[in-house]
């Protein structure tokens, strides 16, 4: 497959009207079900069962991979290709690379020397099933075959080297100390302690906003932007990343853990500032909509491929899980 | 910096001289002490201490990272540019990349739910100092960062792009499930129980010879070496990893905790199984320089830039640390 930059061509009326009868008729539910599926698909061929030696590490990769969960920051991936007019296959195995970061994050975050949860996506946490051991080696295994994943699966598509070399040096940045693990060690440390507004953004920006900003620049990157979309999708996520964020600040205030399927109001009970306790709910409200509002008008100039990603800051905000 | 594959040029007379002389009189405890200098000088400014809000975090990676040890990994890598006629530079990121990844691999290995050790270097381990949790999240932190510093050196030193991506694909290969980190579930698994010699080899193939190869087979790819060569050196750190570990198993049998900077006799009290345990002390020994010598003979082909590599696998078998 070539890459899709050295082969865009200007879209035919007959396509830019199929695009504009998408746009106006975006069934979000749908969009993100469909996705959903497609990626889950390629995760279970990703990660295959093995009855090898090592089979008792590739469940427990799975058990955690395979739970179910949004598949935001995938389908993210996805819809920031298809924005800037790239094919889905492009992005998709970076979609999955994403998915395991984000299930190993999760899998560590869940240990009894950190979170201690025992509850995720309605099952019992990995060190529950699994021990505590295979559960960290799970975990690792899962952020080194991302890599790996991402490397393999772009060249498979044809993305030209340095492309996939940009992706890799950001999706690296966004994971490593300077990004989500700098951000779990800021909430650990920030436990029991009162926070500022500034802090308390600075310490999301880090621990759940740099993987949304890889995300949608990385899916973008290997759909073919250039530099000026890649900017402006960067504020579209970082708004879309925060919005998220304290929507689950929220829900976790407002909702029951059955509905949940984690345990819910753990914020509270592990003294950590959140943003309804250092602003309240009815202001955390609106400035999740306003970050929703923000991260649209980051897309202004991207015509109705863009439409996901505009539904998906509403879903930042709205959804109820 | 051009990449030396493309610059490869006969080396005059007077190179061929100072190249035989070298290898006559090679010093290998004086290129083992100035290869660990420039790696550690590296190394600290790859990982620079922080005094932000993350620079908890950074102590501990860097109160492992700096704690000292063999290097031997980078040394590999470094030995292998060059016997292939490459610049040291265009290892060393890699190399420095190789030894994160391989502290990472024991921060998470000492964890008390993993080997639970208090001593490692002759200091207590991470999680004594700093806490389980940041204990994890370092050696996170160290295995992502690996990454990062990979395609950014690589990329400053001028390499090819589809050069550093073959070598980011072997190394993520090498760690992930099914190298390293498989190999970590192997050993975990077969604790208490019977092993056959072929099993051992198997567990330690993935445990400690998949990091190996990707150290020798990464540097020399970075220095540009062609695929006969890549295939000669892959046997190479072979057998100088099982060689490796080989003489490792036997040290733990041989030398008492004050000299070996952490527990001894640890695997007979795990119940692991170790050479010395499967075919005994002398049948251990035996082999051990057989594969050192059997690591010698995949380097017939390879000219005296070679002597250190060859020195190398002489020195995996006859340390006494």
């Amino acid at each position: 497959m070539p890459h899709p930059k050295s082969s865009v061509e200007p879209a035919s009326s007959a396509d830019e009207a199929s695009v504009i009868i998408n746009a106006m008729a975006f069934d979000l539910p749908r969009y993100l079900r469909e996705r959903a599926v497609l990626i889950e698909h390629h995760l279970a061929i990703s990660v295959p069962e093995s009855d090898g030696p090592t089979g008792r590490l590739i469940e427990a990769m799975r058990y955690s991979l395979m739970a179910g969960g949004k598949r935001l920051r995938p389908i993210l991936a996805l819809a920031a290709c298809e924005a800037v007019g790239g094919p889905t296959e492009a992005a998709l195995g970076y979609a999955c690379a994403l998915e395991m970061i984000h299930t190993y994050s999760l899998v560590h975050d869940d240990l009894p020397c950190m979170d201690d949860d025992d509850l995720r996506r309605g099952r019992p946490t990995n060190h529950k099933v699994f021990g505590e051991a295979i559960a960290v080696l799970a975990g690792d295994g899962l952020l080194t075959d991302a890599f790996g994943l991402l490397v393999g699966s772009t060249q498979s598509a044809g993305i030209p080297a340095q492309v996939i070399i940009d992706t890799i040096a950001e999706l690296a940045h966004a994971c490593g100390s300077a990004g989500m693990v700098g951000g779990q060690v800021l909430d650990l440390l920030a436990e029991g302690q009162p926070l500022t507004q500034q802090e308390l953004e600075h310490l999301h920006s880090k621990k759940t906003g740099a993987l949304f900003v890889a995300s949608v620049c990385g899916g973008a990157r290997l759909g073919g932007a250039g530099s000026a979309q890649l900017q402006l999708l960067r504020d579209y996520a970082a708004a879309l990343g925060l919005a998220f964020q304290i929507t689950d600040d929220l829900l976790d205030v407002e909702q029951a853990t059955e509905h949940l399927g984690k345990r819910s109001h753990k914020d509270l009970q592990r003294g950590k500032a959140t943003y309804p306790s250092v602003i309240g709910i009815e202001r955390s409200r609106a400035l999740a909509h306003e970050l929703a509002q923000h991260a649209c008008q980051a897309l202004a100039g991207f015509d109705s491929r863009a439409e996901a990603l505009r539904m998906l800051a509403g879903f930042a905000v709205e959804r109820n899980l």
